[in-house]
């Protein structure tokens, strides 16, 4: 038996993250509730995003545009680059607002179990850019997980002969956090670097 | 400021039941890793199936053929018609491949405070099904919901003038369910629906 169109649909939609088989045939009829109103429209906006958006040649962060609107932002602090492990993380702080510089998408961590070391991430970009006389700061904002904080280390050691800073995210309690529910290390990590009020 | 083709792919994405925002974002990150292998192949597979896929106008299930490859197969036994609220439920009883018989999606079920009568129903089709001579019986594989069972108790009425047989699915203990984790309701019927070892 060949599959049928609906099972195409179902199949491909149910290799999304975030959606299995059952979920998938559910978003599937859902989508033929809704044609004109949302099935075509997301039909087109994919096949759209699929040509036009691409990795920024500058931070690596996907735009339409190319450099990405954030590098052609000339009200972005150039003296200060975020490098993140990737683009997700990126549009997490920019959700955040919390960051008025410029980003560098590394494209994920060094990672001897999958194979990931530093000619697998664009690092010759960050050097390049960390050069750069304007930039004053580097932030590492890579994940509190072994892997990231081993990129972490790498990336001071290889940015160690540049006249700038280099600073990494606090550790700490999380904003709306309970202690009762926090892991040790977060703990530790909250109490060393108690602040005076 | 004008969304972008990001954002309207990610605004579209997260109308799709079972993703959020959060989990759209994901996708539309995953989709843009594999834009070749699922990101223009999802994009064509809705498109198709939007204007493919349409209901079959014997039984209202949702295939690119109509009548529907269950209505043309003649290996399926047209004596039984298998009543279900949504074609869902078709699907899940295809999958179960418990039925051999044909089926017949009411496209809900009714429901005073949805505004859903028997109008709102695919009722005139089924009463129509129902009269041919080939079905003996019909039955009304339809939610154990107020619902679900108000509809079961009209539809029982509505066929009660032709010579076939209505019958229900059987309430009981779900295969592979432990009693302690059950209803009440669901333990009473199947008490009350005992059956000789």
């Amino acid at each position: 038996m060949t599959p049928t169109t609906l099972d195409t649909l179902i199949q491909l939609l149910s290799r999304l993250p975030g959606l299995g088989p059952r979920s998938a045939r559910r978003a599937a009829l859902h989508l033929l509730k809704k044609r004109e109103a949302l099935m075509l429209p997301l039909a087109a906006a994919i096949e759209e995003a699929a040509h036009e958006v691409k990795a920024c040649s500058e931070c690596g962060n996907l735009d339409s545009v190319d450099p990405c609107s954030i590098c052609r932002d000339a009200r972005r602090d150039a003296s200060q680059l975020c490098v993140v492990e990737e683009v997700g993380d990126l549009w997490a702080l920019e959700r955040a607002m919390a960051f008025k510089g410029r980003y560098h998408v590394l494209g994920g961590k060094l990672s001897a179990l999958d194979g990931v070391g530093p000619e697998q991430l664009n690092l010759a970009g960050l050097l390049r850019r960390a050069a750069d006389p304007a930039v004053k700061e580097v932030i590492l904002a890579l994940g509190a997980t072994v892997e990231g904080q081993t990129t972490a280390h790498y990336l001071t050691d290889r940015l160690s002969n540049l006249p700038i800073q280099v600073t990494r995210l606090a550790h700490g309690v999380p904003v709306g956090g309970e202690l009762d529910y926090l892991d040790d290390g977060t703990l530790t990590a909250a109490l060393k670097a108690r602040r005076p009020l």
